[in-house]
């Protein structure tokens, strides 16, 4: 497994990782098959979502935050981040993305997405490879 | 890897696609391994769900829309589809499903639903297949 | 696949199981490569989520309440349990985890949770395991 290193610099950020994942699918030679994304972290999380209008991670960073708000006088975690925690399980700790010949396949507008959600902070996530089967 | 086509006809709507996934997985000869059931799209998502009575899949986009209002006037991303991207990286852009003996391995109650969150529009999954380990 | 159980006690809650996950690894002689851990549910989920502090699942069953109330008068499933369906689908009815040496690759303050959002019930998870590409 192959971990990359990710410096998140706000509060709450996506951090577009597409170039990065595949670089080093490219540098492992992985060619057909399903490629892991997986953040060993407990208050940040991963999407593949629309990387043409930034607006579009700035408005989701803002739905999730209506939906759970950062502040409510009944969370009891004494760290103070429980909403870091529910948003980043609600979009989830590893993401699944297929490679053929090399290369990621994504969706015409597709990115792959670091979800920092109680930064800035140090980060990490890693990669793992599973070849297809032969048809 | 395979593509499988989707018509939406509904601006949201749960499609039951169970039924042309295991089609696949039979026609492909795929035995036991994880299918991954891959949406290339920013607006549409896909969950495993209960297949029994429509209305779960009625009430969850209800529930959905509650929690992420279509309309709200702190939206900046100009299509003015903000809320079908959060819904689809609440759902995720993909589904794992263990394949035993050429056949999807589901719960009783459970079916596979692409989730379109800004339609009616033209879609595509894709499917990619992972031999599993031999014992 | 193997096949763990599971009994909820509560009506909502989450339940551990890095434990018994890391011991069918084990006994399996599971060594490296994607571990798919699936819910044949649709009122449970699974997350990959803070396991020191028990607080933060706590605070998290009462973030996913306010987001998606169990209670509203809207709601058409005869069974009056859609909340947990839509909390199940936020969260996912599979988990991806990276095993190398035999072990579980987890961040520090990660481990693997069943969630019920409809016990007390007698539940279940499958356990896939899928051998990574050699480099």
């Amino acid at each position: 497994m192959i971990e990359l290193k990710i410096q998140s610099r706000e509060h709450a950020e996506f951090i577009a990782i597409t170039g990065p994942i595949q670089k080093t699918v490219a540098e492992q030679g992985w060619q057909s098959g399903c490629l892991t994304v997986y953040v060993p972290h407990t208050t940040a999380g991963i999407t593949i979502q629309e990387n043409a209008d930034p607006d579009v991670a700035r408005d989701m960073l803002y739905a999730l935050e209506q939906a759970v708000p950062w502040l409510d006088s009944k969370y009891r975690h004494a760290e103070g981040n429980t909403a870091a925690h529910v948003k980043a399980a609600m979009l989830g700790a590893s993401a699944q993305c297929l490679v053929e010949k090399g290369k990621l396949q994504l969706g015409t507008w597709q990115g792959i997405f670091f979800c920092e959600f109680d930064g800035p902070r140090s980060r990490h996530v890693w990669l793992g490879f599973h070849e297809a089967s032969q048809g």
